[in-house]
């Protein structure tokens, strides 16, 4: 990195690096960090494109808490603890207030995932964050999409397609007069929260997990191939809410729920002696065969970015 | 990731996430890897844009190798030994024939690195690559920029500046009729080789190390600032190639051997008492003071994306 850039970064998100794993921060050619002994490394990489993945609208500061929000979402869904992560910003100039408000998200972001930016590097080009995720688990504990068995819950946590409806209020496609109800689904867009806590406690009882990024049929179809089962989803059983409820009608808001992106909820299944935990709701059963059964079929089942 | 971007890495990156370390690969939420206990993890990330950090003409297996090795490279100033690395891909289109020949590239780098591909993420847009690379050391053991001490020797690995006379070649700056030269002259700027064996050999000896991505001068003013020291220069030490010496006259040799960008060779401070290793060479001294000082000062030191 030279100079300019490695001051950009050292002025802007100086400070960020602080951790009680960091042995080496942000400044020499590589950070280093200390982790348990007995325990596995979990590392994930996720891109965001400004106009694909997030809206040119958004706030410099949501960008940088949404995408590292959505990268940490990742280890949730492993059941990992965050350790540190790296940020890649690509900027299409050297835009100082644009990067003061983006440092604040940042800073923000590192608090509430609990984890220190421990390297990055800045180029000059369309706005684009890449964003890598370091966690940590016990080695013999940890969460993957491939050990749902038949005849276990399949379950969700918080609600579902708030995030869809969060991000039709801000492009102006729908009008929710509700201050309230509108504030809480766009923030549900704009300021996502990986089920960290939760995935940790699903370590050792859950058979299987994903995230939800790219809407629950499209997610649950990966955990469904992975497993090699069958999962049936009732739609009668999505949580749904409130917020939504009383914005929209039923079929938009069960079609959201099903389909809509970026609610970083946690799917995951549990043997049938467990309950849900709290906060989570059982959405249907996992069964012998392969794909996923839902008594609605909406369209369209997530998105695909090539084929846009 | 949604389920054709999936297919996209599942099918051309397949099987290059094989390696001891892997507890598990691509395809789930995240990758698993198991570093040994007493190890610390050194990580880093670099982007390569198209048109910036790389030439629209170089092929993509070229492009493929060098962005993974200069990542690397990274870790080799550490004194890291690589144990994995991720890719995040922005491709223009869904070019399978040139994804094909990417794909060679990264396996071709795998073996040189001797580490595996865990993850990755495609998205659309502008040519780029963000590469973050993951490596181990013993704890107590791994190299910084930070520890020169004034009466240290100032070394270098390699030869320096044939990256930068081997674009000059690609991009017709300058004719070289010796076909051996130039190509041995391309080939260190397509295909450069990050010095992880001597990096890790330097462990327990070297008092400082980095590595010269943005030309010697501005990489040793980094080791300068860290350690808070002086390195003095001297050029007439500076090891130049045979093809290089044999294509252009002195000064540009020299000129390309002090601001010449990505050699990947490391810099690196030895206490007197040590003689540089093999295949090292002596080119300066640490000295009380700030800053570097050289007998030459040519135009212009190094780069900055930003200021292009």
């Amino acid at each position: 990195m030279s100079d300019s850039e490695f001051d950009l970064i050292q002025e802007f998100f100086a400070g960020l690096d602080q951790g009680s794993s960091v042995r080496l921060g942000v400044g020499d050619d590589a950070a280093a960090l200390a982790l348990p002994d007995g325990h596995l490394l979990h590392v994930s990489t996720d891109t965001a494109v400004e106009g694909v993945h997030f809206l040119a609208a958004l706030s410099p500061t949501d960008v940088a808490y949404r995408s590292v929000m959505a990268a940490a979402s990742d280890l949730a869904a492993m059941g990992a603890s965050p350790q540190a992560f790296l940020l890649s910003l690509t900027l299409p100039a050297r835009d100082l207030p644009w990067l003061e408000n983006f440092s604040r998200g940042l800073a923000d972001v590192c608090m509430a995932i609990g984890a220190p930016l421990v390297g990055g590097d800045t180029t000059r080009g369309p706005l684009t964050l890449t964003v890598t995720v370091l966690g940590s688990t016990p080695a013999d504990h940890y969460l993957t999409r491939s050990g749902a068995q038949p005849g276990d819950r399949l379950c969700v946590s918080g609600t579902l397609g708030d995030a869809a409806a969060g991000l039709a209020v801000i492009s102006g496609q729908i009008a929710v007069k509700d201050a309230a109800a509108a504030d809480f689904l766009v923030t549900r867009h704009t300021r996502p929260s990986a089920r960290l806590a939760l995935g940790e406690g699903l370590r050792g009882c859950a058979t299987s997990c994903i995230d939800i990024s790219d809407g629950l049929l499209a997610d649950a179809a990966h955990v469904a191939t992975a497993s090699n089962v069958r999962l049936e989803i009732d739609s009668a059983w999505l949580p749904l809410s409130a917020a939504m409820r009383s914005s929209v009608d039923l079929d938009q808001s069960l079609d959201w729920a099903l389909t809509g992106g970026d609610d970083y909820e946690l799917l995951f299944t549990l043997p049938s002696d467990l309950p849900p935990p709290d906060g989570c709701t059982e959405i249907g059963r996992v069964a012998e065969g392969s794909g996923i059964s839902c008594d609605r079929t909406p369209e369209p089942i997530g998105y695909d970015h090539f084929d846009r």
